[in-house]
């Protein structure tokens, strides 16, 4: 094997192609497969139809899996804790350990934002909104190689603190591999069910439900190209959450942090997967090249170094920035999965950063705790998306239903109004319907 | 024209067959049509890629509207106030009404579940969440027969006290038919930029941006099948709200209110299409006469009769149940967009309620009251999707950032954790980011 090397993109804003280099080198697309469509479609048809015996099928065909029932392809919680049981010491309270604090990050969630309100007009017409959980969901847990029990925790214990009372886990196990970790985190996490089905089908077991698997109200949770189409089709008859791109990590540096700190904050987002990007923004060329300079001694040393290469060769860049306020709003034009302010004054640069699914403030704050146990959850929005939406949370297992009591004498006013406005738009049912509420 | 006659399917929980007929009677399939889909596609891509001279082939094509440039699909703030100053004096008064309370309810919404929070552990590591609005929206308002000013409210409003900077309306205006009324909502409710184009076209232009058309970073509001394909479509590029199906009414009844009323509630969901569902759950056979005997003799007054009809023979149901309770269960097995409990007794049926977009609580709090200026807002979730979501609100404009900032002390215990973990899930760059942060 010749010696890999990572050579992320060195650009600076002062060049004058910077705006074609900079759009180039983030540009992504979520282009769908039209063959993959297909077959998801076909897929979700047919386990509508079909139910159990569909899933056994495509579970046999699709992860060689040959069971004699469906009662096979669950998970009993006494296997869940077996797993658990079977852990080393240390590797048990480590998911204890991240399991509370992320529970208790969602506590205080649900206490901020997530709570019924209301409050009544002065002639006594009372207004506000009940907050509920949902009932049952599904969480997706991708299997074989990406196997990640973090993700278990971070799906479960929020839709747990919401108050859902069915968590139903899906999580395929090819050729009945089980990850002990997945079944262990399930455990702590307090999974309600768990089957080992995973793909579009298991999507599809889940959104329509089958005899076997119940149906649920939204499926959360990431997966390859079929599970995210399937995730797409069958958003309308569930709830699901974002259809995650590649994970992108954004440093925002002042030169402040020791540089290996920094390249190996890009490392542990590179070696997720070859079209994951890592990208500095810096003010000081010498510092960018000093994290150069970290890349290139610390690479060898890291087990995934072949495809932390190609993502830094492909996606990655170093960008100097005329200034630290410079930086941050190029990190807004990017709205980041994860930004990093690895900065001596990381309260300075926070209230100019306005997109972005986490905020990781200051040298200490690496990614990485974020990702397990800081409390906060991992599921976060990638390509742009932090634009427009939020980490996964407390929020996305509730739902919210509008309160309205509208006394005798509010009636009146609000009538009135309902009436003029109902006839403007051509609907006399809902102006009679005010009407005969009126007392004259 | 023969005599109308409206009657809903009457059901009661105790007959044999009511399962069956129950599900049959609420069954809507939302099933895409392969046609409308390819256009939508042909129409996205092509306004992708050829911008303004796409939006302006198809708004001639589509909306029989011929001009000379896009300049002259946007209405300006001045033909928006002078809509305003040209409505008689009651219109005006009322629309500055109901925007009053929708706002002061929606500034009450954000006060209570909007706000950015924060802690801190022991160790000094700060935690928390930062709420910001999204930069742009757009809000698609159809144009022709179902064109309601008060959806621009409902729309415009929450975004507004959400803090959104820019917001694009779109409004269809076949062969230049302009509602003075829409214009006028555009005005009260403080909209940026309004542009008259409608369809797939007017999706595509707000979500992938032209020369002219901003591009935004989510489209909220209701449309024709063309228009739910398009944002089903371009949902991820861009955020969206729910792809409403047709409205719902459910009456929770003990038979306190006067039956007219009712029966005027009924005719008010009845009269929006005839695919839009009524049902009135009640336990006195009674009482469910008294509401027949209404809808006979309300009927023939009401203009939009044949609508009415249609709609609650096809659709309607009066569903006698063995108690009240009952009554709540199987609301909750509908999940509905509109639901009013019209009982001498609401606050003891309320807390009954899981799933439901809006709650009506009394017999003087008509739905009509809610859709025009009780304050909170119209657009809710149909066809069961109460279940998992939400109405729409001020955090469908606002956005959450975690925010983490690991004090040096916190990133010693965190650390080891993370690196456990790490190493368990095989990713080493994510457990060395960790351990370099350790002291030892």
């Amino acid at each position: 094997m010749s010696i890999l090397q990572a050579k992320p993109l060195r650009l600076s804003t002062s060049q004058p192609d910077f705006e074609a280099a900079f759009q180039a080198r983030l540009h992504w697309s979520a282009d769908t497969d039209a063959e993959i469509e297909q077959r998801v479609a076909d897929i979700l048809a047919d386990v509508q139809q079909r139910g159990d015996a569909a899933v056994l099928e495509y579970t046999a065909r699709f992860d060689g899996l040959q069971v004699g029932g469906m009662a096979e392809l669950e998970l009993k919680q006494d296997e869940l804790k077996a797993a658990f049981d079977s852990l080393p010491e240390v590797q048990k309270q480590a998911l204890q350990a991240a399991s509370a604090r992320v529970r208790s990050y969602h506590e205080a969630q649900k206490r901020a934002s997530g709570q019924s309100w209301s409050y009544r007009d002065a002639d006594g017409t009372l207004l506000g909104q009940k907050v509920t959980p949902l009932d049952r969901v599904g969480i997706y847990v991708p299997g074989g190689k990406a196997a990640y029990p973090s993700s278990v925790l971070m799906n479960a214990i929020p839709a747990h603190v919401a108050g859902v009372e069915d968590i139903i886990m899906v999580v395929p196990t090819p050729r009945g591999e089980r990850n002990a970790l997945v079944l262990a985190a399930a455990y702590v996490a307090g999974v309600s069910r768990a089957f080992t089905i995973g793909g579009a089908q298991a999507v599809a077991a889940l959104a329509y439900g089958t005899d076997t698997i119940p149906k649920v109200d939204k499926i959360t949770g990431p997966g390859n190209a079929y599970v995210a189409s399937a995730k797409r089709r069958v958003f309308g008859t569930v709830g699901i959450d974002m259809i995650a791109g590649p994970s992108e990590i954004l440093v925002l540096a002042d030169g402040s942090t020791p540089a290996e700190w920094v390249a190996m904050d890009l490392f542990s987002q590179a070696e997720h997967d070859e079209l994951a990007q890592s990208i500095l923004l810096c003010p000081d060329a010498a510092y960018i090249d000093e994290v150069q300079a970290a890349i290139d001694r610390l690479l060898p040393e890291m087990p995934r170094a072949e495809i932390i290469s190609k993502s830094l060769n492909g996606r990655g860049a170093l960008i100097q920035t005329a200034s630290m306020e410079e930086a941050c709003a190029i990190s807004n034009r990017i709205a980041p999965e994860h930004l990093e302010v690895s900065s001596r004054e990381p309260h300075r640069w926070e209230p100019l950063l306005k997109h972005a699914g986490a905020i990781f403030l200051g040298a200490y704050t690496s990614e990485s705790l974020g990702d397990y146990c800081a409390g906060p959850n991992h599921v976060l929005p990638t390509s742009g998306t932090a634009r427009f939406s939020s980490p996964l949370g407390v929020y996305d297992f509730q739902k919210r239903s509008s309160i309205i009591k509208v006394s005798e004498q509010g009636a009146q006013e609000l009538g009135r109004i309902a009436s003029v406005l109902a006839h403007g738009e051509g609907l006399q049912g809902h102006a009679r319907a005010a009407e005969m509420r009126l007392k004259d």
